[in-house]
């Protein structure tokens, strides 16, 4: 297998726990050899960057607008695309696996196209789908982010 | 208020009776003078268009791929895209209104990509969010093609 | 053949003489049963739409922006794209032929992605391109509204 | 100045000599530091990104298909869009400065997307534009890829 890319995708506004959870992401990404694909913008953006820049790892941030200065400042490569939230798509294009830590309504729709896509997507804490009152089991759940990147790095090797 | 522009979003395979309960959706909008914007597929998109037409409306398919005849039948306007999935933003883009009927993970992301923009969707049986365990309450649940097209009409004269 | 679609593209600022000459070329293709494609801007755009719904015919606007509003009085069908310039590889996308009247860049990257993928282009008074010091015949070149559009039709039942 | 993006936009065909000048476009752009950008293919994109990685320096290639296999073995992050020659924006809108290396159509759509968002393009060999039988001062016209390179420079520091 070439390098892994993984899109961490989640909202742009984190509390300090949830801004933890994307860095230690981002972290155990880097460790294992995959590049971090991401919005590039703040919150769990920046946290999955911080944590795989803190891993020596490489880190590209697909923005929204047209200015590379929107990237947070862990974001190795900045693409800007003027693209608004239509860029997810290019977010969920450019990934092997997609990990969801938490997340708004943009990290659901990043969800949606990657499980329309049969792009494989891990959640932490993520957005849970039910249709007719029942869940539907539509992508592996973790409980940390050590088990996150497992079940990703598993599903990237396959 | 100008021309409504209404999006019935679902899935390209419909049993009978969601058939119908798009093409009830269609043609109440086109009584009520809405454009119909969808996907230009078949299913509930076909649905849709075809209800529009019967009442005499006007229906616009934004499709995946770069074929005009890949449009369904009933589509007035077809515009190819070649973009795929990504494509939906496009949908959501030219909607005062989304109406999601039922739907998979495509219909999912053209719900969430309106949330996040700011575009009311009303649901018939869609996808239901949840967030650590509780519903979210995002959109307008409606029972029937006319609550739904109620619902959209109140919306779109917001 | 089904309904031809043909994208008339040009500037955004259209002197008299030329919106005349935009005028009539929309003319003509709704005379000849084309639906006319454009930016749904001012100038060029406006002219042949203009001139569309002067004949009867229908015609689709593709938004660089957000908002219906930004299309031109004789747009039937307003599609917003929020896509900026690159929507006009979808105003390219969606056409069998494609009819430049004068332009500024804009138009020429239009001239370009056709040329790129194969849709025919006719020229009024457009781009001239050269490599090396030679004129490149890329394309259709008329004199009139009547020779481009003669030409269109041509093309379009190839 | 934050790190220059340069894209260097040419055929996917390129004769040894174009390889050639392709190649030292890319190594000089690395020696000053800037980030090479382009489609990611083959001929002059491939020629691009060989020669800034012999120099040490960081290539990104937007690709018009859906899989990273397709960068050519130079480009360090591969972002698959499946746009097609849509995509030809994302690289202008990815850079501060365009060369365009000779070319065909799609690259003088770059050119074109270029000049219209008001992003400074150089050329070497590149297409000559001309209107009413009169060459149009468009962009900047380099002999050698060191006069190529010389011009992009002060123009990022602009």
């Amino acid at each position: 297998m070439s390098t892994p890319y993984v899109a961490v995708v989640g909202a742009g506004i984190a509390d300090p726990s949830t801004f933890a959870v994307a860095q230690e992401v981002g972290r155990l990404l880097a460790e294992r050899g995959a590049i971090v694909v991401c919005g590039g913008s703040t919150g769990v953006m920046e946290g999955a960057c911080k944590g795989a820049k803190e891993a020596g790892g490489t880190t590209v941030g697909i923005l929204p607008g047209f200015m590379r200065s929107e990237a947070n400042d862990y974001v190795d490569i900045a693409i800007p695309t003027g693209m608004g939230e239509m860029r997810n798509a290019l977010v969920v294009r450019a990934a092997d696996v997609v990990i969801a830590v938490e997340g708004e309504y943009g990290t659901l729709s990043e969800m949606a196209l990657a499980l329309k896509t049969g792009t494989p997507v891990v959640g932490l804490g993520a957005w849970e789908l039910h249709k007719r009152g029942a869940r539907v089991d539509a992508y592996v759940e973790a409980a940390t982010p050590q088990e996150a990147v497992d079940a990703a790095e598993r599903l990237w090797n396959t």
